[in-house]
């Protein structure tokens, strides 16, 4: 089921009220009376509130998400495309889209604003709060959220391919992106007319995000120094004969085009930067301390842009987590693509947590 | 020293006929009466013929490149914006620079046009070529030229952060720093006037290559989290309270776009991304194994960029190779920042050889 909540009033960490706050999300199976069987589910940068398009073997009877057992919600993330507010839904205060315009939100405001979303919908309890990537930076601040009466809101976590602070190399990787969408002169500094938007930057920004996702392995195994044409010599230009990996990567360019606002892309890329459990909590460690629920902390071997050294940090650090690693070629993407592994260790994980709660 | 030589005439791999050539270079100490004392370097992407700026640890008596005993040479690349052939240097043809109609050059195109030089040097024999990154790719090649009495013209390897082709994880890399230079509209298919350059796209394209220069571990210790401000949180906006590693990533792509040019820069990567040492001479495996010179391979093992497999796999292939890895927390860049640990390492295994080719 799609549907839109609308907040009637939303105010961010940096101080921007924003009224009339649309938040897209998608359910799947139902809210038992007492409010208490709701399981989280946050997407990634350039994913949206249906997951079933992008985690399908996650969801099922007796699978990750068990829509016969839980009450499964996927929320858009503020400053996404994809319905809920962003810089292309529209400013009641002007009736125009907020554009340049819209004020900066932190992985903190989303979950802050989707806590607005449960609430309307009568959750009282999280079972679990599951995600990769932004989506994982989600569910570690989905930790410090509380009942009325105090408890945790969330009873379990499942932080994937995410560190608790974006450190200074996704920060870089992020910029370099962002660089590329400033280059295009139709950026304008974000104040572009929809019909008329950084397309090039957007793809170039794609472009470099793609080779972050994946790995050496992965690209080497999958095009080798194939080209798309017999001549295996480059022409003077840019477009003669090119690698398999450039055709690819120009492919994942301009498709993201079709599907994406370039300044959503810098406004989630921020979002991402503002990453940092500890803000004005304390000590990064000591933060991480407090963090008692339950956690799976999944890494992936091959991941460049999160590498496994950020899952050891957050395992070790967390008083009651489980460290699994996904074993693939894959890079970040693993996350993904390795679905159905994926799936196995969280089930895994799940049925060993449940056993022994039910032992106490 | 330095100097120009200009060749005549030059024809490109791909058929391209040149006239009145100009290579940019620079040498250390003086070739012995045989002219059998040279040693070659060659420098990276954006790197230039005055090795004592970038290397300067390495050349001295007693050290890697020791201008006492050798005739240290490093000529320009043509491409590179520093003197030699180039997409900014004079089309004799047209009296105007070559700009847009610049052909493409291959890393083998570089070691033939270098050839020239040496041989109007008087350069008979080269006891070593050395080099990182690009400059490792031209040493993999300088071990098929050959003498006119059909001996190798190279006695010994030392090829420095590379691998026996560039892999489609490196083509990515580039394609996608190029994309940042074509969404920039002043790059005008690369013919665009000298007073007007793409300096955005470069700039991007830059800032990309920086991350991929360096790793996870440099970008943690050095910045962490840090701001330019006082102030944590974003603002709206692009430029406030950047974190420390955006200060520096855009730092280092303003500081570029003052000494490069944009369609060198376009000429320069795809050059590389011709690296492929088995093109048209048969097998990968087996044209390695056709490199009989003594070589020392350097890897680093914090390379994101041109990983230890890569370098694993020319050590596996090559007969007569030694592997040394060099441990450093810096990433790619490790090869121009552990300067001392390089040198010791060659150094040494200059001493090895030498000792073991007496004993013989």
């Amino acid at each position: 089921m799609s549907s839109i909540y609308i907040q009637p009033d939303f105010t961010t960490e940096g101080g921007a009220t924003l009224h009339d706050v649309p938040i897209a999300y998608r359910t799947w199976g139902h809210l038992n009376a007492a409010g208490t069987n709701a399981v989280l589910v946050g997407h990634a940068l350039t994913g949206d509130a249906d997951l079933g398009a992008w985690w399908q073997d996650l969801i099922g009877p007796g699978q990750a998400l068990d829509p016969e057992q839980d009450f499964v919600i996927c929320a858009n993330v503020p400053g996404s495309p994809y319905g809920s507010v962003s810089p292309v839904t529209t400013n009641p205060s002007t009736g125009a889209p907020y554009g340049a315009d819209f004020p900066a939100f932190t992985i903190r405001d989303t979950v802050a604003l989707h806590r607005h979303l449960l609430d309307a919908l009568g959750v009282r309890r999280v079972r679990c709060a599951i995600g990769g990537s932004m989506g994982g930076m989600q569910v570690l601040e989905w930790a410090f959220e509380r009942t009325d009466a105090g408890a945790p809101l969330v009873e379990r976590l499942v932080p994937i391919a995410v560190g608790g602070r974006h450190t200074p190399w996704q920060i870089g990787w992020s910029e370099a992106q962002r660089q590329a969408i400033y280059a295009d002169s139709k950026w304008r500094s974000g104040a572009y007319p929809p019909e008329d938007p950084p397309t090039d930057g957007l793809a170039a920004a794609r472009t470099m995000a793609m080779v972050s996702y994946r790995s050496h392995t992965s690209f080497q195994r999958r095009f080798g120094r194939q080209r798309q044409s017999e001549n295996g010599m480059p022409k003077n230009g840019t477009a003669d004969a090119p690698f398999a990996v450039q055709s690819y990567l120009r492919y994942h360019g301009q498709k993201l085009v079709d599907r994406f606002d370039a300044r959503c892309y810098v406004q989630l890329t921020q979002q991402m930067d503002t990453h940092d459990v500890s803000r004005n909590r304390g000590a990064y460690p000591d933060v991480l301390q407090q963090i008692e629920q339950p956690a799976l902390v999944v890494g992936i071997d091959s991941d460049v842009l999160y590498p496994l050294a950020e899952q050891d940090e957050l395992a070790a650090h967390l008083p009651n987590a489980d460290l699994q690693v996904l074993a693939s070629p894959h890079g970040h993407d693993a996350f993904l693509i390795e679905q159905e592994a994926l799936n196995a260790l969280i089930v895994q994980w799940k049925n060993a947590h449940v056993a022994s709660a039910t032992a106490r």
